[in-house]
C-alpha cells in the first residue's frame, strides 16, 4: 500500500493547466503500444533474464544511485527549510543502501511469482473437434502517476515488464534526480541483457507531460495514480483513461453487541493507532449501544495512552465526558464522511447491525470495514450487506494491503467495482483473450438445415499448439 | 449478440440534449443503488423462484402483450410508410407466441446456469488461523440501454437478478408499449413470488432520462449500450461511468501462405456472407502474396454469386479484373478502417503475416480476426500478435458470439481492455470481494518486534460461516 502525504502534486499539476498535446509525448506513446505486443508474446525466462539483470544493475551502481539521491535531498531540504514541504516527505525520498537492497529483494520477488500470463483460464469443447480457449495476457500500455518514492521506479517497472506490460510514467518532481537515474540503470540493464525493446518503458520527467498523458485514451489502456486524494480525484476528473485505484480510504470498525471485548480493544487500538497517516486505518468506530457502557470507557483510555483526538456523537459523548484529559470534541456531519490521516476519530453509538451496515455504505468509501464480534449470523450480515472492496471479521482494517494479503507486490488498493478491487497485484495488469481453434469451420454449418450440432463441454485443456 | 441496424436512438438523444436532473431518476436510482444490496444477500433458491414466476407470468399474459405489441407495430409501420424505418426494424419489433416461447425459454435457462455470486475464487492462510477469501459479488446498479427488441427486457431483467445486480434501463421509443407491459407482468410476478425488491428494476420511459442515467456516476456502476456503433460512441463520450461493450466491428481474415485452401474458402465465405450486418462480421480480407494467384480468382467467384461488392488494393484488382460481372472497385485508405454491415468486402495483398498482423492492429477494432494456415509458428504467432478480444484459427470470425461460445445469455461483446473481454456473458456482471477472518488480530503484532509470522499459503477452503 501506498501513504497519503502531501498533495504537493495536484497543485503543481493545475497550474500547469491543460497544455497542447506535445508530439514528444504522443510519438513515446504509440511506440510503447506498439512494442507492447512485442513483449507479450515473450515467455516466462526471457523477462525473468530482463528482472534479474536489473537487480543485478542496482547492486553494481548502488553509489551513483545515492549520488544522485543526494542532490533530490539537498533541493528538498531548501523547500522543506522554507516550509514547503515535510520533514516525512524528506525522509521518504532518502535513498541509502538499505533501501536499496529493499529495491533489490522487490525485484527478485517477482522473479519468483508466478507469470500471470498465457494461463488457459478456461477451456470449452464449442463442437466437436472444435476448442474455444480464454487465456490470460497483458493488458498493453499502462500509466502510472506518483508520488515522490524513488523505490516505486523498480516495483512498477518489474511489476509491468512480468506481466508484459508497457508503460508509461512519472514520479513526483521531488525525486527527479533519483528516479532518473534508477530508471536509466533498469533500461540499461533491459537492453543489454534481454530482447524486452526498451520502448515498452517511458519516464516522464516534466508536468506538463502528465496532461498529455491523460489525453492519450487512444492508446493508454490503464491509469494507476498513486497519491493523496485529492490527486486521484484530479486524475479521475481529467482523463477517460479507466482509472485503477482509490480516493478515499474512510474505513470502520463496527462493534457488535455480541463482541468480545479483549478482540475489540486491540482491533480498534490496532485499526485507528498502529499507523494511522494511511488509508487503511479506521476512521469511525461504531459501537453497538448495548455494549458501549461497557466497552468504550477503557477503550477511550487506550486512545488517550496514544493521544488520539476523539469526536463523540451525543450518546458517545456522554460516556466519554468523565475522562480526565482526553481530547474530546462533538462530532460534526461533515466528520461521518473525512478521511483524517491521523490521531483523530470519530465515535458512534448505533442501535443495530443494520444501522451500522447502513453508515458505512451511506459514509464509507467501499475500501475496508471491519466487524468484531461472535455470532455467526451478525457476521454474515456484515459480510454480506457491508458494500466494500475488504470486509473484515475480527481483525484490523490495517490487514487491507498487498503484502499482507500475500500478494508479495502491489500496484495499489482499488475501490473500482468492475476488473479489480481491493489490493491488487499483478492480477490487475492482465486481461484475457479468446482462442478459438477449428479446423475450417463455418457457422453456417450449425444454422437451422446445418450437419453441425454444439456440444458446449467444459474440458480441461491447455491452450498449446 | 446483438445486430446493429439503425441509428435512430442517437439521433432522438442528441436532439433531447443534456437536461437538468430529473429528481425523479434520481430518487430511483438512489433506491435501486439500495436495494441492490437486499438483492446482493439474497441465495440462489430465492432468485430462482422469482425467476420462475416470471416465466409462468409471461406464459399466463400473451394475449396483454401481443395486443401492446401492436400498438408498437402500427406505430412503426406508419415511420416506415413515411421512409424514416427500415421494414427489418419493424420486424424485429414483432412479438408474437413464438417469441414468447423464446422469452420464457431464456429466462428458464438462466434458472439452469450457476449462480456467479458468492463463489469462492481464491482462498489463503494468511496467519495460522486466519484466512482471507476472495468471494465473487454482485457489481451492484448496472445502466443498460438498447435498441427497440422487446425480447431484451426479460432477458436483461433475468441476468441482472441471477447475479444479483439492480438495473436501470431504457429501451428503443418504437417498442415503448411492448416493453412497458412486459416489465410490469415480471415486476408483478417477482412482487408476489419473493423477497426481491421491486426497487432493483427500473424501466426509463423517457429519452431525456437517458442523458440523466448517464450522469448518475455516483450510483450507476455500469452501463452497457445495445445499438449502432453511433451509439455507442454517444454513450462512451457522455458518462463518467465505465462502458461495457464495443462501438466498431472491423473484423478481419488473414490467408496464411500455408493455409489449406478448402478451409480458406469456407472460412472466408462464412465470415462475410453468412451474416454481412453484424459486428463479427469479416470486413477485410488480407491475403498472402504467395498464395493470393492461387486462392482469389475461385474465392472472388464465391463472392460474385452472393452478390457481394469487393474492394481490392492494387495487387488484388490485377487479379480479381478479369472476373465477368464483378461488383469491383479500387479500395480507398478509408476503407481499411470501415465497418460496412454489409455485402461489401475490402481486399489486400500483403507480403507477410507480420504485415498482416500490423495492418490488423492497426486498422482493426480489436474484435475479432481470423487466421487461415496450418502452419504451427504462424497459428502462435497471430494469436499472440495480435491484440484482439477473440482471435481465431482455421474458424469463421462469426463464431464470436455469447451464444456459440457456450455462454447461454450474453450481455454484449466488450472490446475494453480491462474488466471483461469479449463475449460476455454472467461473468462480466460481477466483481469480487475480500473476506479477511481472524480472531481478533492486530497488524502490531506482525511487525518489526511482533509476536506473529505471516505464512501466506495457499488452501481449499470455501468462504463459510
Amino acid at each position: 500500500m501506498w501513504e497519503e502525504f502531501s498533495s504537493n502534486n495536484i497543485i503543481l499539476l493545475t497550474n500547469a493547466g491543460v497544455t497542447t498535446m506535445t508530439s514528444d509525448l504522443n510519438t513515446k506513446v504509440k511506440a510503447a503500444s506498439k512494442a507492447a505486443i512485442v513483449l507479450a508474446s515473450m515467455n516466462t525466462d526471457e523477462k525473468n533474464k530482463a528482472l534479474e539483470s536489473m537487480a543485478k544493475a542496482l547492486d553494481a551502481k548502488r553509489s551513483s544511485i545515492i549520488q544522485a539521491n543526494a542532490q533530490d535531498i539537498d533541493n528538498a531540504m531548501k523547500l522543506k527549510n522554507d516550509g514547503l514541504i515535510s520533514q516525512a516527505l524528506v525522509d521518504r525520498l532518502k535513498v541509502d543502501d538499505n533501501k536499496i537492497d529493499g529495491m533489490i529483494a522487490g525485484i527478485l520477488d517477482v522473479v519468483d511469482l508466478e507469470d500471470p500470463t498465457g494461463k488457459t483460464l478456461e477451456s470449452i469443447e464449442i463442437a466437436e473437434g472444435t476448442f474455444l480457449y480464454k487465456v490470460s495476457c497483458p493488458i498493453g500500455l499502462i500509466g502510472v502517476v506518483f508520488e515522490s518514492r524513488p523505490d516505486v521506479v523498480p516495483q512498477i517497472m518489474s511489476l509491468c515488464l512480468k506481466s508484459g506490460n508497457s508503460i508509461v510514467f512519472k514520479g513526483g518532481s521531488e525525486a527527479i534526480h533519483s528516479n532518473k537515474i534508477i530508471f536509466d540503470i533498469l533500461i540499461e540493464a533491459i537492453e543489454h541483457s534481454s530482447k524486452v525493446p526498451a520502448e515498452c518503458f517511458n519516464l516522464l520527467e516534466s508536468r506538463e507531460e502528465v496532461m498529455d498523458l491523460l489525453s492519450e485514451d487512444d492508446y493508454i489502456d490503464l491509469v494507476i495514480p498513486r497519491g493523496s486524494n485529492e490527486f486521484v480525484k484530479f486524475i479521475q476528473d481529467n482523463t477517460r483513461v479507466p482509472v485503477l485505484g482509490h480516493a478515499d480510504g474512510v474505513c470502520h470498525v463496527y462493534v457488535d453487541e455480541m463482541a468480545d471485548l479483549d478482540k475489540a480493544y486491540k482491533v480498534c487500538f490496532d485499526s485507528k493507532v498502529q499507523y494511522p497517516a494511511v488509508c487503511n486505518a479506521m476512521e469511525t468506530l461504531l459501537v453497538n449501544k448495548h455494549i458501549a457502557p461497557k466497552f468504550l470507557p477503557k477503550m477511550v483510555e487506550m486512545y488517550k495512552t496514544a493521544n488520539v483526538e476523539i469526536r463523540c456523537d451525543d450518546r458517545s459523548y456522554d460516556i466519554a465526558k468523565d475522562i480526565q484529559g482526553l481530547n474530546l470534541k462533538k462530532v460534526e456531519e461533515k466528520d461521518w464522511n473525512t478521511e483524517y490521516n491521523d490521531l483523530i476519530l470519530s465515535i458512534k453509538v448505533i442501535d443495530s447491525l443494520d444501522e451500522a451496515v447502513s453508515h458505512i455504505n451511506t459514509h464509507g468509501s467501499h475500501h475496508t470495514d471491519s466487524i468484531v464480534t461472535e455470532d455467526n449470523d451478525n457476521k454474515r450480515r456484515f459480510v454480506s450487506l457491508v458494500d466494500s472492496s475488504s470486509t473484515i471479521i475480527n481483525a484490523s482494517t490495517r490487514f487491507a494491503d498487498g503484502y499482507r494479503y500475500g500478494k508479495g507486490a502491489e500496484v495499489g488498493i482499488s475501490t473500482n467495482k468492475i476488473h479489480a478491487r481491493g489490493p491488487v497485484g499483478m492480477e490487475g495488469l492482465v486481461i484475457y483473450k479468446y482462442v478459438l481453434v477449428g479446423d475450417g469451420d463455418t457457422v453456417a454449418d450449425f444454422e437451422d438445415d446445418g450437419c453441425k450440432k454444439y456440444t458446449h463441454k467444459n474440458v480441461l485443456k491447455e491452450f498449446n499448439i
